[in-house]
């Protein structure tokens, strides 16, 4: 059995994270940390875990997490986890960061998004981003693992097979994305309230959310051009999924059919895309480490569609995936729902 | 034209208020208040007033009020209300108070339940309860009125004919409650994000909430004895209405078209209760100042049925109703929908 | 007072052309019709209306309607409408059609999109259509409007000024919308059955949605080239609303602010459009007849947003503006909010 | 590997069954029956299920079932399930059988509430009901097992410990139960239509509901006296989970937390009832074979809560449950979350 921390155990994602290793066969949750001073058990802060495991959020330093896991999924807000992440190596963990600190390869382009100077400039620089669709062979064997942001797998996973074979114009790509209310967390903030978001969709931070450097770079790795996208995230009223509609052009004349299996064939051996004929709806992957993904031809424009549940194969899922290959373990255990 | 002063303008029942008042055809609103310092546009606080109303929210004194405004309608919490109200109607206003403050009688009771020492006691004890459909007669003429509870209204409404005309057991009372989620507030709480209570349904304050004294003190003076009600909240997963279905026995044999005809004749001159056939659903009156109200045998028990819209008919939509009969208008003016 | 008939009363839109005729001062409902023989009350199709109107729905020939009512809307399916449209005029009705019987010039473009012959073509190239912020000269005095599709205004509205302005490439026009549920209609599918769609987000019809040409059509004639846009609708879980996000090309280097000015300019006499600089939520038109628009640069995009509520400013709302300028009313009779 | 066929494997339960069993290690599914005549493939009738399970939906004879399956769970509607079930028994299969059809003892209280003749009346009154923390023994060993309705679980299981124990007044017990919309299945009615539940709460079926008499049954036989009780459903608007808040009276002076321990010594060695103090919400056990309990005082009153997933421990969980009783795995093979 492998040790386990996670830090930052009281948000959503952290949640899922605990749900899903619960379910893993060979690890143990060994430690859970919050800011918090009182030590609340795990079960006041996520009643649906009562009976289910029996330990509480500490307030714990680095180094006591290092002393009883040999794994940290750190969940904690980007800026914080920087400085966390470069202690736990240090002290020997090997850790999955599922915040946006070591995402991207340029300080100068983190800070001017994040508003932060990074404190780990090298190593931003030379992490493995954990999509493990497109890096699975570079994520065994590391120390740390970048986990994506939740728009930026829905998109990379409905665009990579059709830049890499240059069936679309990588700069005509237009990203309207969808996402279930839990996408934008559990801190008190007026926007989130029930009686705000129930019943609204509205679009939020037109041309500058942070997940915008992340999937043009990205991109610009798997098409090998520089892709500049436009992306417009929505909030939707409901609980988790995110759904994104992409307008791209064609490249060549490959019909629906062609591109279909083109993708099919590109995923043939990641058992967690599914390239589906249908209209793909985020419901069809609630609470599943699915990612369902289609084309469709519109006029002048190829229209992909991506879906999958943000908590899940946009955040705990990949990072259960991605400590999977880390640790030598089969890349779907503890996913199969 | 009457001009009208709103404090508290920032939560879910002052932008009912200020709704309804922009539809009625004899007032003007002409300040609204916060706490906030830097006077926000209403428009900022309410968007979808955008255009509608061109004022600001300002942290007025209750002097600088009464200078603009004859009648006021007080939706600040309890407690502060107390405080303003007295003020309020030494400058010369008259006042609906949508808070707690001058709901009971007793002093002590509201010490007990409110956790505050009452500071306007004598008041306390003469205070018209704002319920037209019981109360119409001795509204008109007041210089304050306290406006109800909305699990109250809801309550009371389906229990007044029954309970007057001693056609049930005053001792056997039993309201199980189910509230849209607007009901909790606007402030920033946990409990309210919409990814804690979205697909989900609770119990909360279970024999504790403070709508309980102000049930048992209106029921105790409509049968004439001492009324204990068992009252239970629900939260529901919606932005607004109550559904009450209250379990009680019948101390006679009269049929169900019985019971119906005696809620028909009670309510004959009361526009906005329906007695209905029919099973209510909180969806029939959404967005209208009805109570909609009936009534089924089951087993040795009677079930009554009663429902409203929270932010309306229990609260801004009857605080109109109560302003028109101060005032001297038609009780139903800016209210049809 | 003026005799109103409601052709198909019991859907979803013939529900609030109800419900807004009955606050309009001048008119009075004679007549509603459907196809079933039992004469339901309409307070049995709609509970929300017990007590409100004393009318059973009829399945009445166009002839009795004629003796009932001189303006009739028709809410009738497409195909149906045509047939009871051309017979209702010769008895002399005016008619407001709510179906897209009347909305596209051309019949062949009519049976590409819609798999019917017209059987009325010539009026079919002559009708007004009802879109009272572009053609309200046109609509007074006229026997036919054609009400315009939810989608269509939506897109529209949002589009027009920049359009007529030259402002954007007409070319270059993608328009992303989601739609509550009760876009989809009051009749039995899979697909509207609330665990099916609660919690969920898809797109349908891509391509092939029959907005689109009407749409196009218009989108032509404001900008005096021939459009073809890209449009892909989604289904959101919420009851009403839709939310267009629409990508395209600036042809000029206006600034954001001056693009809001030139809209702000075209809708100064509209007064159910609102210029807004904030991003509009569907929840702040909610149950008005306002349509929220605003602008904003992305990249080499610009994203214009617009959001209605469909059944309202996006059906029966605008089909009472329509009313009204048909039968020199003020546009905005019985729709304030 | 133990072959499981599912018949009516196109509702919601199936769904759940299928997703259940995929992850039990023991079990293939191999014959999966619908009346449509065109075999759909599962993954179109679900498309969660998509590359998950390959398989059709046939309709099969029950004696081709026999050949394909060893174990049965039969969806089916009532009155259609016995016809099957018997011969399913008849060609030797163990059948669990999820309809109502076995869950009562009396054929003359079957027809009185089902309105049909059983045919199967010997089988009936010998069946053992699938509750597993009441029945645990008795199931083991069985050819047949009726599962209980989602109701009845939710009822019983909050009271059968205080029953037992004769802490309360079997004579006094009214059960207000609220249920998201699942529960009333994947059939085409207007009352399910997102836009008809979705924000609307409402009563149903008061007093005449189904699982009333399998409440009363089962409740007498915990009780040793004959129990009627008052219980009255609700629709909520939320895809699934039931709460059922019980209001009942003591008859003996235990404090709660005594009333909590006897219901911890209770479900000691159930794994799936969870006995907790805080007020259990349906969100905590979405997704889960749960059932979470507690109890309040309240006045003169004992309020008992517990909440569950109607598909899952009010449904397809319970019945893998019993299936694992029945076959010898261990009682929660498939179903830890």
């Amino acid at each position: 059995m492998l040790n386990i921390a996670i830090l930052g155990a009281t948000g959503y994602t952290a949640y899922e994270l605990i749900r899903i290793l619960l379910r893993h066969p060979s690890v143990k949750i060994t430690a859970l940390t919050t800011r918090q001073k009182d030590a609340p058990h795990i079960s006041k802060i996520h009643p649906s875990l009562f009976g289910r495991l029996d330990l509480c959020c500490e307030n714990l330093s680095m180094e006591q997490i290092a002393e009883r896991a040999e794994y940290v999924f750190c969940a904690l807000p980007h800026g914080a986890s920087m400085a966390s992440v470069s202690e736990l190596l240090r002290h020997g963990c090997k850790v999955i960061d599922l915040s946006a600190d070591y995402r991207l390869s340029d300080p100068a382009i983190y800070e001017k998004w994040y508003g932060l100077v990074h404190t780990d400039p090298t190593r931003l620089g030379s992490t493995v981003y954990g999509l493990p669709e497109l890096n699975r062979d570079k994520i065994a064997g590391q120390d740390l693992i970048a986990n994506p942001g939740c728009y930026t797998s829905t998109a990379i996973l409905a665009l990579a097979p059709l830049l890499e074979q240059k069936l679309i114009d990588p700069q005509e790509i237009i990203i309207d994305a969808k996402s279930g209310i839990s996408g934008a967390g559990r801190s008190l903030k007026l926007g989130t309230l029930y009686a705000e978001c129930n019943e609204s969709v509205s679009a939020y931070a037109i041309g500058t959310h942070r997940h915008t450097p992340e999937i043009d770079l990205i991109l610009s790795q798997a098409s090998g051009e520089t892709v500049k996208v436009i992306f417009t995230p929505h909030l939707m009223p409901m609980d988790r999924g995110i759904l994104a509609t992409i307008y791209t052009k064609q490249t060549t004349d490959a019909t629906e059919e062609e591109l279909l299996q083109i993708m099919k064939t590109f995923y043939e051996d990641s058992p967690f895309v599914r390239v589906v004929n249908h209209l793909p709806a985020t419901k069809h992957v609630t609470g599943t480490n699915y990612c369902d993904i289609t084309v469709r031809k519109s006029g002048n424009r190829l229209v992909v569609l991506s879906c999958l549940d943000n908590l899940i194969k946009g955040a705990a899922g990949v990072a259960v995936q991605n400590f999977n290959l880390l640790a030598g373990f089969d890349e779907g255990t503890g996913l199969v729902v």
